[in-house]
């Protein structure tokens, strides 16, 4: 196992009717004004948005509102918010929504904590030197990032999707309400379940040795991530469901599950973002697509470690030998992503990238083939172009 | 299960050589002058002191330092260290050892931070209103003191041991070094084993539903503790053991493994304090001694999350019938901690209570009969002078 650091300090509030604490919490940061940043039109129609807006009136906040961001949040929102909360002498942003939402609120406040053009900081042409202040209602279990540190931006002028981690981008609270997420599409439910599959999953796949309570955790949350995923196709109203998957959401990409390794893979969120920000796919399915061929890709690196998952996750009857219990394994979670009707490749992500637009995805994931991708083993430009394909 | 709130904003630096990173980490923290608060000798001799205070100067940090702490500490050292930190002009309090030495510290925190008498706090007749700045050199793996919101301090006057539980007391940074621990005493690193066991049971045993995610971090915690608590006996310098131990030790007390329930029972650490303080135990053989007969007392509340415990954590064969299989399960924990050389009876502590102590003992932990303990069963002064009797 190698040195970690764990640092997770957003203060989570969870349960039934707990939007409504949300004034008291932002009142709590010694904040004044908030800007209110949501999506579309479905948290106003659902009257979850002025639930929020009468908790902030009720402790005495001021507010803004600005909605209209899309998954894979735009650039181009996060310059209107900046503006709009420097005009407004805003100082607390307050996401409501899902992860598309929570990653442009961290860029906005990237954007008002420092002087730069806020895209250079996810290109790493500057260094973020704080964030202002983000705090979150729920309302997709998916992303995780109401406790990680991570906001991912695309910016339409090339369609470049690029990620800014840092800490300053933690928010100061998540406010967590299950029953937020019972009007959700299948679809949307089920991509998110898979997103939080693959956060664990893009720790758990790693090349060097790992800790035992950090792999059980791990190994623990996927298997209650895929019974409740289940659940949910049937009885999308259940509550103990929803609140199984919205907190493991949060876990899976919270650090916790990469406690004594080097971070995680990452690869195939790598390859994915090159297709989400080119032919804007749901993030979830577009990993349940490209994952598969991913791993049978790279698992002659460390065939035991896809057997321990075989086994230890996905149920499957060791078979003696590391690489045939890793392939079954491998098949059993194409199966579960198969039941819970997601794509296990890009065709049935309805889009067929051309041989050029291959080309191109790898050359963006790499920078124009000057890194690599990914820890389990390492996947230059051309690597990238053959998992592309394999996932047709 | 219940709403919650989870909070544990402790940054944690783990690993190898990482209290050479503790003037970093006080600098960041913007502090100035720290009181370096120890136990005995072993921090001296071992060196561990002399890299601490390097580490200060490197980073320019002014420091005093103050030892002496000793196990279930004293409230007479916590006045001494405020006495000696308000002379000196003491921004930051640096706990260098164990959970006695962290809730020293944190005591030494709520009495700068507050105009009251800091007993008083602890008494509940006054509110803490904050807590001065505290970070750990963790050297010894159980009290999980480190990312948790609790002190215990005991009043020689009287020999009363009270807990405060406040997020003001949980602490800004946790450096842990599982090379520190090799050269722990036997029965200490194994009372630590026992303290983190009961840490994760005291909130796994509740009358309430739980969450089956909570529920199976839990159980993996447990059993990582349990296995790794057996090789410390014949390899006590294993590094990995040694770091598997430490973390879940963390883990077992930063509220992660109650998420969803109404946080925990309680009733036999709260037993086992009284035991403390009247003599003096190691805490964690304390609860070793008292658990099986708080189990057996309380079981037929019900005897299902017992059966759970016994299969799913100690790998007993359900025998269709859930009371069957729990005190199976009791048993088979007392055998895992006689394995481990752990009392299961307070004889085994080396201590005979009168029949008068065993009532002062109860009335004491009832504050004079007019609390009940515990949440999975309640229990009055009379059901907790019947678990002593059932322990001896």
């Amino acid at each position: 196992m190698l040195n970690f650091q764990y640092y997770a300090p957003t203060k989570v509030v969870f349960g039934k009717g707990t939007e409504g604490r949300v004034g008291e919490l932002v009142k709590k940061e010694g904040c004044k004004k908030v800007l209110v940043h949501y999506g579309g039109q479905s948290a106003k129609k659902s009257g979850l948005l002025d639930r929020v807006f009468d908790s902030l009136k009720e402790a005495g906040i001021d507010y803004v509102s600005l909605g209209g961001v899309v998954p894979n949040p735009r650039l181009s929102k996060v310059y209107e918010g900046i503006e709009l909360c420097r005009k407004e002498g805003v100082d607390f942003l307050l996401a409501v929504g899902g992860g598309s939402v929570i990653d442009s609120c961290k860029a906005i406040g990237y954007g008002l904590a420092n002087e730069c053009d806020v895209w250079d900081m996810y290109t790493g042409k500057e260094k973020a030197k704080g964030c202002a202040p983000v705090g979150v209602v729920l309302t997709i279990a998916a992303a995780g990032s109401e406790m990680s540190d991570s906001s991912v931006i695309t910016n339409e002028d090339g369609w470049y999707k690029k990620a800014l981690n840092t800490n300053y981008g933690r928010c100061r609270f998540a406010v967590m309400n299950p029953e937020l997420t019972y009007t959700l599409p299948e679809y949307q439910t089920e991509s998110g379940c898979t997103d939080i599959m693959m956060h664990t999953m893009e720790r758990y796949f790693v090349a060097e040795d790992t800790m035992e309570i950090t792999d059980g955790i791990a190994e623990s949350l996927m298997r209650t991530v895929m019974k409740n995923a289940k659940i949910l196709l049937d009885d999308p109203k259940n509550y103990n469901a929803r609140a199984e998957i919205m907190w493991s959401g949060t876990l899976s990409h919270n650090d916790l599950t990469g406690c004594g390794t080097n971070g995680g893979d990452w690869a195939t969120h790598l390859i994915e973002h090159e297709l989400g920000g080119l032919f804007d796919v749901a993030h979830g399915a577009g990993l349940a697509a490209v994952w598969g061929s991913w791993a049978r890709y790279v698992l002659d690196e460390k065939p035991e470690r896809f057997a321990s998952f075989a086994v230890n996750v996905m149920g499957v009857e060791d078979q003696g030998d590391a690489k045939k219990t890793a392939l079954l394994g491998i098949e059993a979670l194409e199966d579960f992503y198969r039941s819970i009707h997601m794509p296990t490749s890009i065709k049935e992500l309805g889009i067929s990238p051309t041989e050029e637009q291959i080309k191109e995805m790898a050359q963006k994931a790499t920078v124009g083939g000057s890194y690599s991708l990914g820890m389990f083993k390492k996947l230059h430009a051309e690597d990238i172009e053959k998992i592309y394909r394999m996932a047709l």
